[in-house]
């Protein structure tokens, strides 16, 4: 893609991070990081996350770091050391800031490592945004809906907890299933989103028959009146982290958000439909397969409510 | 994991392949390969073969390269250019004569590349068996059945052949699920099989129901009297070229090998079970869940067989 992105000339930020603690090093971005023994590249085994760095901050920090902590303990790797890597975070975030005062793009990788040596490997990498997220984040997107292609099998109740939500608690029938973890093994979403550009739309939906579920790296919020609606978390629907500072946020500006499951009719008649992540921030849908969203009349202040749930 | 095998001391091998034809040339295996930015690495988005390397020859070569060109083919990558792959992997094949006369272990990794360049990243390794899958060569292995955890929505249609073979065609409801590639994303097969072995064993079949599918890197083959089965491929059951290949050997020396669908009584009452894959050829399965199998009469002439048909 052409670009007259200044950003795009930054230099990315590699900070290896010892996986027990111990030096925060740079790593030079031209070399070569990962061995070809390693876990991420042999078997996709490792975990996640992006955070988004704004200002003096990483936005959401505590909740991702949450999530980091759960895909891990999914995945039976050793519990990472949070104080270490927010260190290593804020040492790349502080050089990014002697090199620019723009957003950028953190990502945090944790691998179960070497087969010679089977110790984790550990970085964070710091990253300019790219044009297309910036341009889907101020224009839109065009999103297919589609099944996702595979049902996790499970067993699955629901129940209310004390503030009135419906709260989905699902057992996968294999135990050791990843299910919620957020693995490096993404091959199926990327094939989606391919299938997608290639039919003339940005993202994808995914549904199931009727339901929805999440988008392929984002969550799918909805906006009618004063309601914000989120399909319920849980199962292979990975809680969003945005979604969840998103609702937080609102709530306490008079927004009332609640999880609950949503039908393709939810997101025709909706005032509004959102697909939050953490870099992105907030997408908002202008096609659905067919059909064409209207920009709502508070399209910047729905924008500026999930900004400032992320203090970006 | 403790050793004594010589073969551990015998240095890997790295070939850097230009993915559209050119040098080939050595990587240092000390030095890392991969970079940060590798879609291998950030999501598991590539493709890969598991070859053996006996005496002068890679072993049913041909079955992997067809496998590879259509994994990358359901991957939407470039189409590799095999007759370079096959000269890399005669040049690591030379180099590691040049080091040893034992067999090694060779993997075809082709990725989608960096994102930074979109230029497909591919590369070699030759690497010593470890003394793990020889053990379990040689004295088999206990295996635990399980559901696979998920289930691929599609249509499925069975035909009979010229042959009066059964086959099974099968469409995935998502058209872009790349159902039947073998891509780096095992992040769930990974998964499952440190689930067996924290639960004492050392593999897994996977079942649907009563209902055999096939082990997490391996072809699931019965033998009762002079009968070979395995299950039908297709669908998520991946087309195993060991199998394939020992099928085709068998039946030419008097075998009657058929793809059948296969409960659980049938392993139950095999005289043998096998699971074949490339590496570790044929694991006799000496445990299924609960249930000892007999080691039958005619081990060591089935897996002479197994051996025979890899030219091994």
């Amino acid at each position: 893609m052409a670009s007259n992105n200044p950003e795009k000339s930054v230099e990315p930020i590699i900070i290896a991070v010892e996986p027990f603690g111990g030096s925060i090093r740079n790593h030079q971005p031209q070399l070569p990081l990962v061995f070809f023994d390693d876990a991420a590249v042999t078997r996709g085994d490792g975990v996640f996350e992006t955070l988004l760095l704004h200002g003096d901050h990483a936005c959401n920090l505590e909740r991702h770091a949450k999530r980091f902590v759960a895909s891990s303990r999914l995945l039976d790797l050793p519990e990472p050391n949070l104080d270490y890597w927010i260190a290593a975070t804020n040492k790349a975030l502080e050089q990014w800031r002697e090199r620019t005062d723009r957003d950028a793009k953190c990502v945090w990788t944790y691998t179960r490592g070497r087969a010679s040596t089977g110790i984790p490997t550990a970085w964070i990498t710091v990253t300019a945004i790219s044009d297309h997220v910036l341009e889907q984040r101020q224009h839109g997107v065009k999103v297919m809906t589609s099944p996702r292609g595979y049902t996790i099998d499970r067993v699955e109740t629901t129940s209310t907890d004390d503030e009135g939500n419906v709260v989905a608690t699902s057992s996968p029938v294999a135990p050791w299933l990843v299910v919620g973890a957020k693995t490096l093994s993404y091959a199926a979403n990327m094939a989606a989103l391919r299938w997608a550009r290639g039919h003339g739309f940005d993202d994808v939906i995914y549904m199931e028959g009727d339901k929805v579920l999440e988008g392929a790296t984002s969550t799918v919020v909805t906006v009618r009146g004063d309601k914000l609606r989120t399909p319920i978390p849980g199962g292979d629907i990975l809680p969003g982290t945005t979604q969840a500072a998103l609702f937080e946020h609102a709530s306490q500006h008079g927004w009332r958000c609640k999880a609950k499951e949503l039908r393709r009719e939810d997101l025709l008649r909706a005032d509004s439909v959102w697909l939050v992540s953490s870099v992105r921030i907030a997408a908002r849908v202008r096609r659905i397969d067919d059909v064409k969203l209207e920009r709502p009349d508070n399209e910047d202040e729905i924008r500026a409510l999930i900004m400032g749930a992320l203090g970006a």
